[in-house]
């Protein structure tokens, strides 16, 4: 079959930071389904990955990254329950496995959903990885709900990204959460309201723009930007007994105390952790991904597709790896093959 | 009133680490409660603002501290609503508050609830400040419930301390845990037992104590002992998605990191944060206190108290201190005027 992959973790203008190949088709086993791909997306931590995997050394096969596709089930493992061959699907993947920048992949169905019937294969392909990200979060992490929530507000530090644009809609169309979502440029402003969001502040000087909007304290925060750099105003920000959540990890250490005396709870959420662990309940993300489709199918969620590019080749990843490292895309970019 | 304070912070055994005097009985307006006190306990707080409140200067009046209190509501405030004169009550009080070491408290009925009708006066006063820690932990901080969380595992680091012996009971008892404990000495491990606890392992070699008895991870960690110390063995024994809470505060940096990849949740918890920031929610830990009487009447919590002093004195309250600064009080100490 066809890939992408890399040998070595070169910037991305380099020639052979992504390279075309030829490998086997893999083969599902187990609890398995051979997906025959038709369309994928793209997220940080693919370039993330791209940029740390192969970095003091060169690998001997090219490395398939890429966790985010849509296509039809072609084959199944022996013990597979969930779904039949001519199934359409969609799903995130395991960060341990081969990756979706391929004509084929196998992956576990527990952590395979349903493709949304109304949404296009880029426009399905786009939500997987962003869509478990922000429901755990919300929904396993924080364990917030409707009954308890409805009402209290949330701050979403990066609100345009991909993650953001899906955690607006489940905090406002879910949870009855007021959101402030963070965005500075006039685009991205006027996309995170589109996405749901009450109130759009600038990220520079956030507790002042925060305060300004009339929130002295927020119930919530989730910071898809980075946490060290926004610790202090968070802590100041977050409500007596409130939650932070976060994805981005810290390379420095925190002042957790700095939460201590308002009883503040921290989470950090990693999409990759159920796969990784291969916990009891992995099994979850099939079901999230079922809710998730049946809601956007139900139209109560909208699609976070922004640009589509074509084709499955090393010039494309190249392209829509150079846009993502900008740090500039908002909502997502999908590759349709 | 008859009163005992302190106007520096001094070692305990000093003549005047406390001192008996007179001064006037406070009056309660709006939501307080005018309490005559005929028991009260000693908490770890209660040496540590000693040791630290005065420790540059000299006072000029004798600040009064204690954290749990039983008495009989003599008067009320114009705006009270939930109790009348002669009720009996517990509470824990308010950190930013005259304390209970003396003959009378004012206290906002918010954070009052009755006394338990089947305990003794010393048994009662024991419980507030203890129970309110333990509830809020796991209740409103960590969101669990017995429906989402029985027949997981917690392991509780300190479980012989006040806290510990309500928390082992409660997290057994109303969420169908199942409970490992820590405890050092023959005494305090057959407290833990009494207490319900399933397993009780040596703090010393956490990791391998815990995973002797069978459990690889825990799904819940709660630190009543010193998060800075355990905070490697608790990053390691926690399983992926749980959840770590303390009420100890950290004298150093932690590295949070520590727990992403696992997708681990920390919650801080301190008993005055509701009180000391007036939260919306405040009357909460009059449901609480309510609640817990309510379960300690029916025997499904069995008290904690484990040793009575008697009258109230700087000499009596220099004797608990001291037994208390010594780390290993088994469950609590309760002084009966």
């Amino acid at each position: 079959m066809k890939a992408v992959g890399f040998k070595s973790s070169l910037p991305i203008v380099e020639e052979n930071s992504f390279i075309d190949f030829e490998t086997d088709k893999p083969v599902p086993v187990q609890h398995q389904l051979l997906v025959k791909i038709r369309a994928i997306s793209v997220n940080p931590v693919d370039f993330k990955i791209r940029q740390s995997a192969a970095k003091d050394s060169v690998l001997e096969h090219p490395k398939i990254i890429g966790w985010d596709a849509v296509g039809t089930v072609e084959a199944i493992g022996e013990n597979v329950s969930l779904f039949k061959v001519g199934d359409e699907v969609y799903y995130a993947g395991d960060l341990t496995k081969q990756g979706s920048n391929a004509e084929y992949q196998v992956i576990d169905e527990r952590i395979v959903g349903k493709k949304p019937t109304t949404l296009s294969d880029e426009a399905s392909a786009v939500i997987p990885l962003t869509a478990l990200t922000a429901w755990e979060i919300l929904f396993d992490r924080m364990r917030l709900s409707l009954e308890k929530d409805k009402g209290k507000s949330i701050l979403i530090i990066g609100g345009a990204g991909g993650v953001g644009s899906i955690a607006i809609q489940l905090a406002k169309k879910l949870l009855g959460l007021t959101v402030i979502a963070t965005a500075s440029r006039p685009e991205s402003i006027a996309w995170c309201k589109e996405m749901g969001a009450d109130v759009v502040v600038n990220h520079q000087d956030l507790v002042n723009e925060v305060r300004n909007e009339g929130f002295q304290f927020v119930d919530f925060i989730l910071d898809f930007v980075d946490t060290n750099f926004y610790w202090d105003s968070m802590a100041e920000l977050i409500k007596p007994q409130g939650h932070i959540a976060s994805i981005t990890g810290s390379a420095l250490p925190l002042l957790l105390n700095k939460l201590k005396t308002k009883s503040v709870s921290f989470s950090w959420e990693l999409m990759y952790t159920r796969s990784m662990f291969q916990t009891e309940d992995m099994i979850q993300q099939h079901h999230i991904l079922n809710q998730v489709a049946d809601l956007l199918d139900e139209g109560v969620l909208v699609g976070t597709l922004k640009e589509t590019l074509h084709g499955l080749s090393a010039d494309v990843l190249k392209k829509a790896h150079t846009q993502l490292e900008s740090g500039k895309t908002i909502g997502k970019l999908a590759i349709k093959f």
